[in-house]
């Protein structure tokens, strides 16, 4: 053993675990209050500690001392896995935005805070023009930031990789050719097969405290341990976690519809299981995190739609809610699984269908594409937004705020996000299959028992890594394969199919 | 205008600063959380969060720029008051602590830390023997560190300069003869004038959402300002401020017995409305927080018994609770005061009422101070207990867990603290009298709009200070007196001979 190398490496760990402490007092208990529980008149205040200690943990990421522990292991050729992977985070965290110059990064900065909200009032408003000319900047921005972080190909290329998306333009547009030859002709066909809605059925007047002790039956069911973590009710539904033994999932609901509850409680679910399976022995090494947003992604999708839109656990499901809301005891296990499985496009992306989705991604994956490589105009974006809609989907938004103002991605400096949604779906499928054979559980047998089994594969095989392995290096090693729409296709053909009778 | 001078201010307000962020931070946001929603398995990691806080905390007051910046601030001669109350509090942080030898109050610490469980156990068991052998070290620590600390006549005097109560032995020892003269006999003419139990009558099950809209209501009237702040449903009664404007309330409730919810709030509304009426602008000074826990308390006591307990408020509270609690709708107001004002001896401190309740803390003084000065053996301490209860009270603990056990204060460290409730007491009276004259208000008239004038004459001539102002100060500005009494027992005299007919 080498005594000295030992002792950087304990000096290493002291320095992370400080920075862990600062980060998940910030992101995590001063961020969730703040959404939840914090009193309106106290954000003033708050923000100035929150800004107080994003910069004390970028000072300990710059501190002499630090810089010095991180050159000693770059140099070190005996460091191990973790140690690597480590530095690798350490680098990407400050990467991006160092590489940009910081006058250029502050102007950039100044714009989102505004920029978001003239979107809120352009969206109430459903005016395009004084949103139009912050998103010019936006994109302009956007390019400079591409051309500093580099690419070969497509300046695409660079947000992928900033997003920590790893698979390039080439290779995204080839699986989404094949996703757009299956599903636009597929929704075609079911829109002519489609009975009238079935929503109507199980409209109504739900309680928020009986919605929420469903919610806490679903996080149940899935293997969220109550012991680690908690569920409250926020605006948004969104997971946050203060270290694995402290997950703070927030669902939110519709009064007059379960399904927006189920669905988001389902979402938030998969991300809730992962953080909680992360092992604790990561801390310490800032590896004590998700692999990366597709791969949470993917588990919040495979909770949601493989998992909770599944035919024996909608019936599970909908079992729970007979007994919280006796005013629905009627309904059969076929209609409530017809109702959160109905294919029905909507101009709407938060209110999209599992099959439908992936073509609001798709558009605004193509439109942001061509605004980076200069082939849109800004001004040109709702006539195009509109023109796919309809050709993709078949609807055309009534107005700026359904169509190109529903998102607040672009307004918050998300650009380039949209495809981590799409990539996530295909993860979620492909990482099934293995999870299917290993653990011998197919959709015809998904019962709580079952669900169990999930759990546990999923946590030994994912989630304990944390972010010590990136999100291809999990799949490849579970698979065996790189990233293919095969399964997501068989999945939907399968299903839907069978769903809406289609030979 | 000294540049120089004005630049070190400016300094020194930030390193201040810094440390009130971190401040808040650990005392409230990861200690409020952990006390109401912090899952129970999360309790590890938050431990090891909170101590790096503190240590955190306290390097910065010990790190060689900080030091700098008071040495420099002692020896200038133009320093305002505010400067001088900041020099002053950063002494008293860390003066008593240091006076101690390291290894001495190390070992302090982690008998501390094992006591409260010894305690916990002793109680339930019923059980003295072992928690004896604590207190006993415990009361060893406290001869040597009032030693370290120094006094002139008793070493008592050291503690209750330690809790800063600002008056010594001597002076307590003579309020507390006068009111030991008065009180003891006054509760014997009671008992022997007092009619049946009157508490039967509203016993009852009262539902926790809706005893909670009524301490939302109680904090409402008081002038508690929920924009800045909120109320919490905990395991014991506390306040914690995350800034002026950010003052979390934490209540408590009984199922059975509306009274202790009702006077939990209306306890705590006090300390809160002192949170919330701290200047803003002491922040980066270290004195926005209340001057003392003397000072606080008698806003508590002010609350819960001036306020809480007075005619009028008693029945616009039994107004609210009838809306509430429909089942109580034939209560008349008289029932309800009497109720709320019953003087009923019993051996335990926090189940007394507002006459007995400084005869708790008197024979708690009376014991501890004749534990430090030698008196008396830990051993033979529950036979002085019971013996001094039943001359005081009349009443006789049935077991130890009744007796010598019931309060954790010992157990925890907060030994000669008791004397802080009872200073407490004697402060809200006695500021009364002056807040009376000055609005125009006595216990006649107290309604909604007077609650206003009092919250705002208590924000203006004690809250806006903070910690700018000792207790003493304040009271002798306020009152032109030293503390006294004479108010306290006039009160009570008017208040008890009316409502149980003594002549």
């Amino acid at each position: 053993m080498d005594l000295f190398y030992e002792k950087k490496q304990e000096a290493l760990k002291i320095e992370l675990k400080e920075i862990e402490y600062l980060k998940y007092t910030l992101n995590t208990l001063l961020y969730w209050d703040k959404l939840i529980y914090m009193p309106k008149g106290a954000i003033g205040y708050r923000s100035e500690i929150i800004q107080f200690l994003s910069k004390d943990i970028y000072n300990r990421f710059s501190s002499p001392k630090f810089l010095k522990l991180q050159e000693y292991f770059e140099k070190s050729p005996k460091k191990n896995e973790v140690i690597e992977a480590t530095l690798k985070k350490i680098k990407n965290n400050s990467n991006f935005v160092q590489k940009i110059p910081l006058k250029e990064y502050e102007d950039y900065m100044n714009l989102i805070t505004l920029s978001e909200d003239i979107w809120k009032k352009a969206k109430v408003e459903n005016s395009f023009d004084e949103f139009s000319l912050c998103l010019e900047k936006i994109v302009a921005h956007f390019k400079n930031f591409t051309k500093y972080w580099g690419y070969k190909k497509t300046p695409y290329d660079a947000l992928l990789r900033y997003y920590d998306i790893d698979i390039n333009c080439d290779e995204l547009d080839i699986l989404i050719e094949d996703l757009k030859k299956f599903i636009i002709p597929l929704v075609k066909e079911i829109e002519k097969n489609s009975r009238d809605s079935i929503a109507k059925d199980f409209s109504g007047e739900y309680d928020f405290n009986k919605q929420m002790e469903l919610s806490k039956y679903i996080l149940s069911i899935t293997g969220f341990d109550f012991t680690y973590g908690r569920v409250d009710l926020g605006e948004h539904p969104t997971t946050l976690a203060a270290s694995p033994k402290d997950v703070r999932v927030v669902t939110s609901f519709d009064k007059n519809d379960l399904k927006v509850g189920i669905y988001n409680t389902f979402h938030e679910a998969g991300k809730g299981l992962y953080e909680q399976g992360i092992s604790e022995n990561l801390l310490g090494t800032l590896l004590a995190e998700v692999s990366s947003q597709v791969l949470e992604e993917s588990q919040a999708r495979f909770y949601e739609n493989i998992v909770g839109r599944d035919k024996n656990i909608s019936s599970l499901i909908l079992k729970k809610i007979k007994e919280l809301f006796p005013q629905l005891k009627d309904k059969e296990d076929i209609d409530f699984y017809r109702l959160v499985n109905e294919v029905k496009p909507s101009p709407i992306r938060i209110e999209a269908d599992e099959l439908t989705y992936i073509l609001h991604i798709i558009i605004r994956y193509e439109i942001e594409k061509d605004l980076l490589e200069g082939r849109l105009d800004v001004k040109d974006l709702p006539e195009l937004w509109n023109k796919k809609y309809k050709e993709y989907l078949g609807v055309v938004p009534k107005s700026f705020s359904e169509g190109v103002l529903q998102d607040i991605h672009w307004a918050s400096g998300y650009f380039g996000f949209f495809p981590v949604y799409l990539i996530a779906e295909l993860y979620s499928h492909q990482l099934k299959k293995t999870l299917e054979k290993e653990c011998n559980i197919s959709s015809e047998n998904i019962d709580v028992e079952n669900l169990k089994k999930i759990n546990i594969w999923l946590r030994d095989n994912i989630y304990c890594h944390g972010a010590l392995y990136s999100s291809k290096e999990i799949l490849k090693r579970l698979t065996g394969e790189n990233l293919s729409s095969k399964y997501y296709i068989e999945y939907l053909k399968s299903k839907y199919y069978k769903l809406y009778n289609i030979k």
